[in-house]
């Protein structure tokens, strides 16, 4: 299956889980125009092994940028070292797929210190905040480049997809807090979604879409063993879902497969 | 008019505005039995001569309470103090009242910085997090020694209300995000939000119930000039609901009239 995805594309967070399936079907399912710039915290490191593998496997495809989105200095050297090499043709979509969740385990009241709600808010929000806020210039440039004319919004022309989660719904929290409590995690997503719908209005007249998206519940170290849905499986709806987006869709929360999720 | 609360209570952000209001309300309107200590950074400093004024005109009735919520120890100091005052009775009403928005105005995605989106979720979220939990041993104390028998829940009770915002909902983040981006306020006040659902699932078995409550637009330094209602016309309204909540409303999101506020 190909997508309806192209240009130049950002992912953050791609060394391992969703992130990294991410990273492998695009650079499969993509033509040959497109280019995938994969963020990860430790490029050069062990942990990103699979990922150097994945861009030998695709060459000139996939380029490998630094990323820390704790380190303002690092989002903003990420940022001009992706602007350098896009040139002139902007970014056609931003997936702000990292995200971390601390302590390890059900993140209760009685273990949740604040250096994890700190911390965990500081990547999950802060981080694509600023990214997004820098990539700015980018995304206006691939607005005005792009096939698509007028008012209309896709992924291929300029966007920025927040993977977000269940878990970040406050309607829902009921239905599945006992399952996870999950403290500093559930609280970002929730600003998340909030920073989504920010963005989403503040730049829907330029034509930049903005959306999140849950993955499902998926078998990666964050997810699980337990977790029914693969990564691959997660990234295939994931995928189908951008490359269905419209207007209609900015400032929305979909699931993997489309559907609505409640605030 | 008398409300329907009593007790222990605990204000913070209580030398202007709303927080100054809802002490001076409070301390009118509740019995000889209760006892409100109100919280702020600088008890001692000239921007609480007002809340100093107030202490004198109930003599006995309000404690002053030096705390910053920016500050973990702080916190824990004052929890300490307030729980040496407290004795066996227990803590029968906590407002989360103090918040900060950061920077001043529009606080626009150009003009937001990093710091600006760590400080307002430091006082905003992780401040609440943290007294709440850190006052957890003397709320649950007063669940046992009140008057309400088995799962009943009130504010007379042992109960944990956070102020939040309108502007925290992300259901109507279109209807209003023109007239004030405000981007870490909005993403700190949806973070509450969610915080509040997962201490309300938390704390529903131990019967101490937890909800969020949009003050209005009020004429504070905050509010603004041109804000509809004053505070006082405000801090009645909240009284009003506060008074009359029980089991259903635990993780609820009201306004001061009693109205449901989308997530």
């Amino acid at each position: 299956m190909s997508v309806e995805l192209g240009g130049h594309i950002v992912v953050t967070g791609t060394n391992r889980g969703i992130g990294l399936e991410l990273v492998r079907q695009l650079a499969e399912k993509t033509g040959v125009e497109a280019h995938i710039y994969a963020c990860c915290r430790e490029p050069e490191g062990t942990t990103a092994q699979a990922l150097r593998e994945l861009t030998l496997k695709h060459p000139g495809k996939i380029t490998l940028i630094k990323l820390d989105l704790a380190d303002e200095d690092s989002i903003s050297a990420a940022v001009q070292t992706v602007g350098q090499r896009i040139g002139p043709d902007g970014l056609n979509l931003l997936i702000n797929n990292a995200a971390v969740n601390k302590p390890d385990g059900m993140a209760s009241l009685q273990n949740v210190r604040k250096s994890d709600m700190m911390d965990v808010f500081e990547v999950n929000v802060t981080g694509p905040f600023l990214l997004t806020k820098m990539f700015l210039p980018l995304l206006q440039r691939a607005v005005s480049r792009s096939k698509d004319k007028g008012d209309e919004m896709s992924c291929r022309r300029s966007a920025v997809i927040n993977v977000s989660s269940l878990a970040g719904s406050i309607e829902k929290c009921p239905e599945n807090f006992h399952f996870a409590h999950i403290y500093p995690y559930r609280t970002s997503k929730a600003a998340l979604n909030m920073l989504t719908r920010c963005q989403a209005e503040d730049l829907s007249s330029q034509n930049i879409l903005v959306m999140c998206i849950h993955p499902g519940w998926v078998r990666t170290d964050m997810g699980g063993e337990e977790a029914p849905l693969s990564s691959e499986d997660s990234v295939v709806g994931m995928l189908r879902v951008m490359s269905s987006l419209s207007r209609k869709h900015t400032g929305t929360l979909l699931d993997w497969e489309g559907n609505t999720i409640a605030w």
